[in-house]
């Protein structure tokens, strides 16, 4: 139907969340008919982002600079650590612009379905980021799912003998949910009334 | 929140038809986790799109050579050709597969709301491939839409004059609906029932 390079562009957008063969088709078409306002634009910013992608070795985000843009920031209160699973969650609590502290990212879950151990999750690194000290609190920000639920358990068990507050969102979550669906106002309710690991 | 790179690519995406602000953060974090599989290979299929990008001087049909894929074909039956609104609706037309000739593609339909005149449409470049012989038969493939029936008419009118069997597609497509959005099973009925302008 047409050229290879537009099916592999087609093909290529289909496979981002939210798009499938029909809406990236609709896409495609859009862009090469809006090439000044849509393709150079998303074309600059892809490559932009590309060349300058990298992840924060202190905290997990994905940002265009090594520290990221909130580990980097002297306004962010180094004393509050928030633990969450993985990256979108993070965007999804700094929508939200509550926490003034810094965060670490899991990078998943722990899942014995999944074959998730501990080891495969940055939970050493968040240890260590404890250990050396500087924290007050570390806010155990995972999803409300059972496996979100135990992941914090364990995290909880090993930072135990450190003296740090540790705190776990209210669960004022829906039961079953993931944070970076939720609305906002929901997001901060579970912020303000975080409790202590019981 | 994230760096202005990772904002502008958010904002890039957004834009596109299908993806509002919240899935295109999604569609941005997948890109950022999955840079191999997902960013690259989008981020060289676009520059592949733009750098060869090309509007077919004799169809209209967007493609990445002039002329098109269609128009280069030797196969194609260049006896027929299929007059359509927008290049969307050509797609929609050739996933049918059941039109073997080619195509001309307006670029809009006439309409008086919208200010769109006869001379902002390609139809003098439509009359002028009539003019230059070879055709059979012309076939109006516009949307079932008020104005597309309005300016099947006028086109109809334009060429009654040369010596072309012009038809319409059948009118098996619903009422309002436009040819993009329609199962290809309605589109090949319409097309195989297709039928002379009264």
């Amino acid at each position: 139907m047409a050229s290879p390079e537009i099916e592999t562009l087609t093909q290529a957008l289909s496979r981002l969340p939210g798009l499938g063969p029909r809406s990236a088709r609709r896409a495609v078409l859009h862009l090469l008919k809006k090439r000044e306002t849509a393709l150079d634009p998303l074309l600059a910013a892809l490559t932009a982002v590309s060349q300058r992608l990298a992840t924060c070795s202190t905290c997990g985000n994905v940002d265009t600079a090594d520290p990221c843009a909130i580990c980097a920031d002297p306004r962010r209160d180094t004393r509050q650590l928030c633990v969450v699973e993985e990256v979108a969650d993070l965007w999804a609590l700094e929508r939200s612009r509550l926490f003034p502290g810094r965060f670490h990212v899991l990078g998943g879950k722990l899942s014995a379905l999944d074959g998730v151990r501990p080891e495969d999750l940055a939970i050493d690194a968040l240890v260590s980021r404890v250990a050396s000290g500087g924290i007050d609190e570390v806010v155990l920000a995972m999803n409300a799912t059972l496996e979100g639920q135990t992941t914090a358990h364990y995290i909880a068990e090993r930072i135990e003998a450190y003296p740090v507050r540790v705190t776990q969102l209210a669960h004022g979550l829906p039961v079953g949910g993931e944070l970076d669906y939720l609305d906002e106002g929901t997001l901060a309710q579970a912020l303000r009334a975080r409790r202590p690991v019981a």
